[in-house]
């Protein structure tokens, strides 16, 4: 969802811009009326659905790593509550309605091309809804922590692994 | 320096964008190429640098609460490390090196109409360079726990308190 790569007119007057040095590095700049394009960091949110010795997951369908799991996630709007999208994505991609009990972590540093600078984790518990795939996920399901199908990245293991540490029951 | 309230054209190719319903909100869409213009969250980065029973504290050179204190800060680029932003601002508000000792928390929510969605809040121990305020920031010094001067907002406040809940000996 990231397409900003080319900054190539002014989105307030539709000037071309220039590339100045603003604020200690080269931004896009509108030469008629000042705007400064600022490439805002891309934060995602994601949420470790524990159940059991299980963990909700859901299968990406699109690329990259199109079929392989990751944990229910998205990236988050500008004004929007994290906590809220984490709950969004979660029901969105698999039908089920959370409580988020904990903030987990947050992993910085993009681990693909169109990912997220920032990922919010957090912890939720599912209280209703009804297991069913949606959204850019074709399938979900609850995987026992010691046979996970394929992770799409590696950041999903360790944000389990964070829930499990925080979990006593689970050491 | 957020300064993306109007989304007129397209930075593609200049054309005036239409409002469509695009991944579950309004956003701005061109209708010749097809640019979507997502609203990233704002990110920020700030540091708590204890010395003794003292707190680094800058006073703002600029609105809003220009002439009230915070914690060294500023807002974060895509693709920069935080840690480096943390580093960076500090050095240019305060003039003195640090290294990041830990993550404290993230605060989420904007304070201010031109504040940050998010706040990635760490703690710094200053290890080098010479006391001097600089960039947005007009003065720059260590001051008492017991005696702060008066604060521009209410998350600095709670950013010192959890790095001191985080050092047992100001317990």
């Amino acid at each position: 969802m990231n397409n900003t790569g080319s900054i190539l007119f002014c989105v307030q007057c539709g000037t071309p811009v220039r590339q100045e040095e603003k604020f200690g590095r080269l931004r896009p700049v509108c030469p008629a009326c000042g705007w400064i394009y600022f490439t805002d960091p891309k934060v995602a949110v994601a949420v470790v659905v524990l159940e059991g010795d299980r963990v909700l997951l859901t299968r990406r369908m699109n690329p990259p790593f199109q079929g392989y799991w990751s944990l229910p996630a998205g990236f988050m709007d500008a004004g929007e509550d994290p906590q809220a999208a984490a709950r969004r994505e979660c029901l969105e991609e698999t039908g089920l309605e959370i409580q988020i009990i904990r903030f987990l972590k947050v992993i910085t540093g993009r681990e693909h091309e169109h990912g997220a600078d920032l990922i919010l984790v957090y912890e939720g518990k599912a209280h209703g809804g009804i297991l069913q795939a949606g959204d850019d996920a074709d399938q979900a399901g609850f995987f026992s922590l010691n046979s996970l199908p394929p992770l799409a990245f590696s950041s999903t293991q360790s944000m389990i692994d964070t829930a499990i540490n925080r979990n006593p029951g689970y050491k």
